[in-house]
């Protein structure tokens, strides 16, 4: 079997101060995650976007190149997302169409990046 | 707005050492990780898995509670999973039975766990 190190970057970002009337339902959330992944140049194979009651998205974007998420909580302004991307894509056009939709502050993002297959442990 | 510092904890597994035969097809590989969010406890909302030709397997678990999603490489043996988790579940039960599932060695399996909203930068 042959030996891999690298199975792709891992993007994990934190988005502070978003606008809550954005982040709170799916139709805003849902356009602007399916925008930075098409933007992004991945190929999007399905979605599923799902509306908490009152307020709050959860939603997943599988592309060719692996994933896009989102968790929201409009009640603190924040959004958890992640792209998992082992193809040609280019994620940081995913990152800040996604900070600009959600109107989140640069100077408080925070974007941690995870290589796959060379995770050091907890 | 109201400050809070922790929105759930992002687990990620590199697995090895995988069974390519589970791994390669979306049949096997879906019932494990949809096992794996049963008996953790999770509240599956929608699940999407995507059949790589000629083997390989991308899939997403929306679950109440976050997600669930895993990428295989079967011809390296490798499965990249992560579990995001905001909720009541048990992640050590799904990573347990994904390992278990996938064939995986627990002596090469590697698991990070993140805490959201605290992410320190790249």
């Amino acid at each position: 079997m042959k030996k891999r190190a690298d199975f792709g970057k891992h993007y994990l970002i934190d988005l502070r101060d978003c606008d809550p009337e954005i982040i709170k339902s799916v139709g805003p959330t849902r356009e602007i995650v399916l925008r930075a992944a098409k933007e992004c140049g991945a190929t999007i194979l399905d979605d599923y976007f799902h509306q908490f009651q009152p307020i709050g998205v959860s939603g997943a974007v599988l592309i060719a190149e692996s994933h896009i998420s989102v968790h929201t909580w409009p009640e603190n302004g924040f959004a958890a997302a992640d792209i998992f991307t082992c193809g040609e894509m280019k994620p940081q056009v995913a990152i800040d169409i996604m900070r600009e939709g959600f109107r989140a502050k640069e100077t408080t993002m925070k974007v941690k990046v995870v290589v796959r297959g060379q995770l050091d442990g907890d």
